[in-house]
């Protein structure tokens, strides 16, 4: 029976500790073709290799070669977690590192640019070994700014928050290359929060917790890396602080209420899915019963209530916090692209622990949409929020909420994020476990668990057809789980000389048998455009719909629809629609045509208010007729700055 | 001809100049009974004298103690613009003062409060002047925080701004007792100011604006009080230095574009409707046609826009700014009370240059509802942010930003803005001009021009009568001109024996005539409630209506729908609705009832979004029905913590 195939990515940002008690097994992918690995070009030949000019600029290096007293100037960056882009980095480029050599990364120029990465990385982590203190610390503002005043502001100086961005860095690192230089760093670090922070009695110094949780999901996996168990039970311990009033008892920082009890998710939006995720790596780990019904409790509550179409996460620009229940704006919809991540990273833990397919449902509906429209095509610039509507006449804010596509960011979370997502991103397609493996999300490529290795190849999400070959496979029989996606009704699966039609009740399709190296599986997902309406409690969406093909997410922009604006626009819901191919558009899309018109408004006078009979809706039917063309939302703002709409109303 | 009866209150807090090109003038109102005589009583009972004590407590005082040298200790106060709560206090006293001694007030215990009152603005006006620099300069924040430092941070230091409700109070202070002992701190601090800012090539030596607009207005009105022409053009070099980059290019500021290029109303709410309110002044002062045509454009603008149906503007709680046009979102209206107040002020100012009565709509409309709804029924708790919906399961943030009413705020801007406004609120009702009176509120009392004298007779908003009847009259004839309300599609008025039907083109009903005293005219206003839909522009109430009655915007309180939350109800729009007097209610008020229905929503398992033809809507028709009770707007959150909301849905 083959191992996982050594050419394949074995190493990802989750891996199980000896105890788990997860159902699934995280398992490899390698993807070599299809939509997925064009986004992972950008990221490897632009957006990565971009990385160190642009932190240098913004004197995210030059503040570590401070800290280490091998610079001198004044400390640059307006925030207390900027070593965190440089170890967000860090983690991308170590995922890249990983995948090399790879003939697509080689085959590009002249020089090998895994080289070249491997160099900018090393120099870097010089840099941060460089920077950190004797006994393990290592936060330059702190260092720089503060004079060592060390854990005096736990609510908002994020220095537990950049040690766990800097363990994952490290985990990373170690895991791609094998080099342990910048895991002694972090380890060093963590050692040092663990003698420094404890429950009471425990005899450490501060009972305490940070503002921003990150650094229990690093914890958690510096356990699973190093088989230090004190790093989990730091860990669990964190994650129990919160909800206690150790921060002062706000909801932006995770402390009104224990997770336990929690009912919904609340505050900031990023600060809540990294806890959670951590949450979920503690259920895993240790078992913890109570953790994992909260977390499952959460996951529901939240989908169910405080979702986006996208994936979204966050509906308020204030405090980035998630709303209330069913509080889902369109223009104002926060979505920050970290958030997305979040998303993805503590679903994907939720996955691995029940085994349910619902959680990747979340995951490929994020992945295609509400995480992907946070980077260009291009890899060069990035939105930090991610509305579902810009208006017409809109006037933006600039800086970092800008719903324009920006070079950098002053507070720059969200580029790094989405690097280390797309640079390790075959490590949340597929699982296994002793009956077989299970495929999450379909790509083009390579799916090997430690009993088979099977290929792929499918134009998704633009064409519906996944044509599996096995291409290693035991003698025994084994089940292959295909997730069928919950916006798909009907599927078609064609196996040897069987076919199958019809639905699953739990999301997995489970194909058991004997299977042979050269069997096929051909999955049929139907792509008809669908028209798409929200519950009827989600207030900003009443009366309008969205279009939507496959997991993909639509919108209209302005650029697509001259003579006017969108806002005035109506769709025609008794149309049918139409699918177009456009390889000219957007790096090649299928477009969604639909029949719609403008609105004809009456003048107002000047009060936009009317009552009931005299209002402008009953003189909308003469409407001039116009052709919609929607395009994928996470192909948004590539082109000229204007407006967009993801609901549309339909009268 | 009778001049402005003496026992009506004579001044108010704007006061035309000498050369004035107002096609109006202000006129006299002596409020006795009715609706607002029991908000004005709250506020001079309650509101005004709590306001010394809760002063004392959140620092202001102890701050302008601590300036003048005669206490010791920290300053208190987050914010350099904490002297304002003193200077909106002394000037809403003020202008109570100005109407005792006052049956109304006098009769109400064994002491006179006025007698209190007036020896707390003696003692407070005292403790202002002790805080003053020899030079004038005054602001406790910058003498005591900042070491003196001044004008260094123009983009948020609020020295202007402070400024400018110094000079509001001092004219009110001087208007009502004829001191001139507060007056001659402003004056002091008015003429410093004067001889620091200035163009270039003025020799003065800051050319510079402050980041809130406010002094402006008050320099306009200081040159009204002291016929001192370099205030009037001070205040015009301020106006017109807005939007040329001087603070950074910032719309927050309102420095982006210059007032006289601007399309729409954009940035922080409260700074855009106070700079405008300027251009106004300046505009009726100057006789400025160019900055009138720009203010007449983006008030345009912004009621076809950017307002609330309560008159409330500002949609956004980051920045506290306007959003996009059609950007008015319910439960993220941002309507600060302050810009209610800004907008009213301004609104009156438009009223006077123009002689129009949309302004004077405007005005009724944010008075009853977006205005009122900021402070308690018992005078005792406020609002600064007043949102259209308050969803099941709200999470409540606190603060400055509650959607809960809160006894007093850290930026406590807006409670005694509503004081000032309640307790001159005689000023904003009637306007004369050589041919007669014109009525723009209709409340119960006396309205007084420089021509002639009305008592007027009305339980207006609950009842559409207004009673009224000529007290003293010239033997010329004149025109009496009442305001027909935008909402009044039709009206009836009975003059001596004639009686007029239908509407009115421009918001006016003149009648002209010659009158005797004793003559009677009877404006009926039909105050059917009614149901209001939105532009569908206004993405955030598609498929919803709002019920109104006469000037009044009705919402749904929880507390009156037991057994399930709001956000299930929809309204049947095809059942009649009624009215019914509730004089138990909320002190006392017209609910009117309307048929609804709760939905039953079938269990979207974890996904609330679903193809339009499996969508809940279409399943909605078996709600149970449901008697919904409206309670007027401004009255809500008087009861215990819910949810609300105005716009209802239809289905």
């Amino acid at each position: 029976m083959p191992r996982t195939r050594s050419d394949l990515p074995a190493t990802g940002p989750v891996r199980l500790g000896p105890d788990s008690r997860a159902a699934l097994r995280p398992a490899a992918v390698g993807i070599d073709t299809g939509f997925w690995q064009a986004r992972r070009a950008s990221n490897a030949h632009v957006s990565i290799p971009q990385g160190p000019a642009l932190l240098e600029a913004a004197g995210n290096l030059h503040n570590l070669r401070l800290a280490a007293g091998t610079a001198a100037g004044e400390f640059q960056g307006a925030y207390p977690f900027v070593d965190t882009d440089v170890y967000k980095w860090l983690e991308a480029a170590a995922w890249q590192l990983a995948q090399a050599p790879d003939g697509d990364l080689a085959s590009d120029g002249d020089q090998a640019p895994d080289d070249d990465l491997a160099a900018e990385v090393g120099r870097i982590v010089a840099l941060v070994a460089g920077a950190q203190q004797p006994d393990g610390y290592l936060n330059t503002w702190f260092q720089l700014v503060k004079g060592g005043e060390r854990y005096k502001d736990l609510r908002w100086g994020h220095e537990l928050y950049c040690a766990g961005h800097l363990i994952q860095a490290a985990v990373a690192h170690h895991r791609a290359t094998g080099s342990g230089e910048l895991l002694d760093v972090a380890r060093k670090f963590a050692d040092h929060v663990d003698s420094v922070f404890g429950p009471p009695g425990s005899g450490k110094p501060i009972d305490g917790i940070d503002g921003h949780p990150e650094v229990e999901t690093a914890l958690v996996e510096l356990y699973r890396e190093t088989g230090e168990r004190r790093y989990l039970d730091l860990a669990a311990y964190f994650v129990d602080r919160y909800g206690h009033g150790l921060l002062g008892g706000e909801a932006y920082c995770q402390d009104r209420v224990p997770l336990r009890e929690a009912t919904n998710v609340e505050g900031h939006a990023v600060r809540q899915l990294y806890l959670l995720a951590a949450a979920a790596d503690l259920a895993t780990e240790n078992g913890d019963a109570e953790l994992r019904t909260a977390a499952e409790r959460l996951w529901q509550a939240m989908t169910t209530t405080k979702t986006h179409l996208t994936g979204g996460l966050g509906a308020h620009h204030e405090e980035e916090d998630f709303g209330d229940p069913y509080e889902l704006p369109n223009e104002r919809a926060y979505c920050e692209t970290c958030a997305a991540i979040a998303s993805i990273q503590w679903s994907w833990r939720m996955a691995l622990l029940t085994g349910e397919a619902r959680y990747s449902d979340l995951i490929e509906r994020t992945l295609y949409n509400g995480f992907l429209a946070g980077v260009s095509l291009d890899g060069e610039r990035w939105l930090y929020v991610n509305p579902l509507q810009v208006r017409d006449g809109h006037t933006d804010p600039g800086g970092d909420q800008s719903a324009r596509r920006t070079r950098w960011f002053r507070c720059a979370c969200c580029p790094p994020n989405v690097m280390r997502l797309l640079a390790s991103l075959e490590h949340y397609l597929a699982s296994s476990d002793d009956n077989g493996l299970q495929i999450h999300q379909y790509v083009s490529g390579r799916y090997a668990s430690d009993l088979a290795v099977i290929r792929a190849e499918t134009d998704y999400p633009w064409h519906g057809t996944i044509a599996l070959t096995v291409e290693e496979t035991p003698a025994e029989p084994w089940t292959l789980s295909l997730r069928i996606p919950q916006w798909c009704r009907e599927f078609r699966v064609r196996c040897g000389q069987e076919t199958y039609e019809g639905s699953v009740a739990d999301g997995w399709l489970r194909l058991e048998r004997t299977w042979s190296p050269g069997d096929q599986v051909v999955l049929e997902l139907p792509l008809e455009p669908r028209l798409t309406a929200a519950d009827p409690r989600v207030d900003a969406v009443r009366g309008c719909v969205a279009i939507e093909r496959g997991p993909l997410v639509y919108c209209l922009e302005g650029v697509d629809h001259p003579g006017g604006g969108l806002d005035d626009i109506v769709v025609d819901t008794t149309r049918p629609l139409a699918v177009k191919h456009r390889p000219d558009l957007l790096g090649g899309v299928t477009t969604v045509v639909a029949a719609g018109s403008r609105r004809h408004l009456p003048d107002v006078g000047w009060w936009p208010y009317a009552p009931v009979d005299e209002s402008p809706d009953s003189s909308q039917q003469d409407g001039e007729p116009v052709e919609l063309t929607a395009v994928p939302y996470y192909a948004w703002a590539n082109r000229e700055d204007g407006s967009m709409r993801v609901w549309l109303p339909t009268s």
